[in-house]
């Protein structure tokens, strides 16, 4: 392999696929990113057991340069070593040989490093899937939808089922849901499919999840998904994401979802979440991380906590508006802050059915999305 | 007590006495952070073994409001917890109320804190300086020559003297020194004093440097210091900033600097700091962290390293001149990289005595700094 390829791009490439290096793989050949030079361009591959990262580095693309292969061929080098070397040398262009022995050299300005490479054959093959199952989100859309539910996925290998994301698609609404058994993250959109593809119970790693939000432009260029028996693959522009689907039968989670309500507060979205985060500033102290939340007869609403030993808080919120009956719960503040969080919208409508039912946090303007918390028995 | 105290002046003020606080004190009281409001204003002091930081708000600066006093007083308040709080109220105004169990209510909105306060009283009393040693730097300069010599300053507790910054004064010229023994730096400045004070032997903790650096503001406004016979005392503003003075006698380290030369280089600081920093990429992974330099009869300067199973790499640096006999040289690149990076100016001169002896780094434009690296023996 003989190639010469623009810096910024083969950094870029470097940086997205690294994203797939396990540092604590037992396999020698996955610390490596494979690159594989022929007449498409330079096509860089990296994986560990759960997620496969590929780059494809064009010769050119409108009129930019991207890559010359002066010989096709492959290798395997160091990703940690490799990265740092291409991130600090000098020229605008790197010359990358290999020779007979796997030894490579890379050729910047007045800087030239030999480092041992790999061989590429050793380097596992990603799957092939069957594109029978193929959607359209636009990017910026599955980024929003992955950030406003990932966080509330399991982080416990008790029931490894919820430590996923859980993807569904049904007369083209795309649903993610995701829970840790006390709240529950839950997002739908209207996505571009052919009418008759439906799935159910296709669980992404959490942690997938959170690698592909790294990876995704935020904008609205469409991504293509792949659905396979137990792969998913997100394809954009020259980024193939490719993961493995947690085995399993993910719960029927809308049955837990109250339908009417006794107690419903709306309320500005930010004024209610630092109101919460004052008031678990003193509850973390005390490791329970609880805060108490009251109706008042005036229509205003009480929150408040108490570590022992260290003091209390108490917070007083006007909503926009409160109604049915009155109403002492209290929940972990962790829960609402991360709910509370992920929401755009400026307000949202807090549902309750009682100091010991689930409640529901929605924002006002849409349907999209809903949050559900289990609250915690205290008195 | 009783005050009611702008919220954006609180913040910076807990802030910066915030640095002066222990996480790991078996001292409880030294935990919290001690506020006394009096007729100048609200008074915030931290403390641990090697460092107090005080600072005042003053009632009124100009025309800006600060802190109004309606009932004098002190308490201590735990500083972890205070900070957060502070950093978290909603509103402009903080009214801190202490009441005679120690009682602490801090309301500011909406929200209301109550804490459990410790008696100031308890709270270890400053040291009072006799004002005989004063002299005045400004901000910026002080805090630039810190930051070019602190990072030489030994880790290791095998010789304690040496993890402290000497400071000296003699006819005007402050020079700060730092060593670990195996590299040193050293910076000069002519500072405002009167004629006749001199001093020597004034070593601080270079991790009371480190915090003052953070401290200080970027400007030119003159900053007072206090020498005294333990401790040294640093004001700026409404700042005072005191630091114990490490016992024992610092090494003499004029004599280790070598006066001739047998080779020059004169070289780009940038061009030869990115070179070197490239050349460690490899010998880092190899633990030993040493480059080699060669002067090539063509007037190039090769720097090379080698990991044992990674690989190499070989730099050609052209410099501006190089004068002298020819040389071969090893030493770590981590002591070259720290110097370069200190040096603001864009030409640096490297004068070597031989392969075996300490060499000097100096900028070309100016005397006022010198770095000193012992090399390393390799063949």
């Amino acid at each position: 392999m003989h190639i010469t390829v623009q810096r910024e791009k083969l950094v870029n490439a470097v940086s997205h696929v690294s994203k797939a290096v396990s540092s604590r793989t037992t396999i020698p050949i996955l610390t490596g990113i494979k690159m594989k030079a022929d007449e498409e361009g330079l096509t860089l591959t990296a994986s560990d057991s759960d997620v496969s990262i590929e780059v494809l580095i064009p010769t050119e693309e409108g009129d930019e340069w991207g890559v010359t292969v002066h010989q096709p061929g492959s290798i395997v080098l160091t990703a940690r070593i490799f990265s740092e070397i291409v991130r600090k040398l000098p020229s605008n262009e790197i010359q990358i040989q290999v020779d007979d022995r796997l030894v490579t050299q890379i050729r910047s300005g007045q800087a030239e490093f030999t480092i041992n490479g790999m061989d590429a054959n050793e380097f596992p093959q990603l799957p092939q899937l069957e594109e029978d199952k193929v959607f359209s989100v636009p990017g910026d859309l599955l980024k929003a939808m992955i950030r406003q539910t990932v966080f509330a996925v399991s982080t416990s290998e008790m029931r490894p089922i919820l430590t996923g994301l859980m993807w569904s698609l049904d007369r083209g609404q795309l649903k993610f849901v995701a829970t840790d058994s006390h709240r529950l993250a839950s997002r739908t959109a209207m996505v571009e499919c052919p009418e008759e593809l439906s799935f159910h119970n296709v669980v992404v790693p959490g942690k997938s999840c959170n690698e592909l939000v790294k990876i995704l432009d935020e904008d609205q260029h469409p991504v293509d998904i792949v659905v396979a028996d137990n792969q998913i693959l997100v394809k954009s522009k020259h980024i193939l994401f490719y993961s493995r689907l947690l085995e399993g039968t993910y719960p029927d989670t809308t049955r837990i979802i109250p339908q009417g309500s006794k107690t419903e507060i709306t309320v500005g979205t930010k004024e209610f979440l630092q109101s919460i985060e004052r008031a678990s500033l003193l509850s973390r102290e005390g490791k329970s991380n609880v805060v108490r939340l009251v109706t008042l007869p005036d229509g205003s609403v009480e929150i408040t906590s108490n570590a022992p030993e260290i003091g209390k808080v108490t917070e007083i919120v006007v909503p926009k508006s409160l109604n049915g009956e009155e109403l002492k719960i209290s929940f972990n503040a962790k829960y609402m802050i991360d709910a509370l969080r992920s929401i755009d919208s400026s307000e949202i409508k807090a549902s309750f059915t009682g100091p010991m039912s689930p409640f529901v946090i929605r924002p006002t303007d849409h349907d999209w999305m809903l949050h559900l918390i289990l609250p915690v028995r205290t008195y």
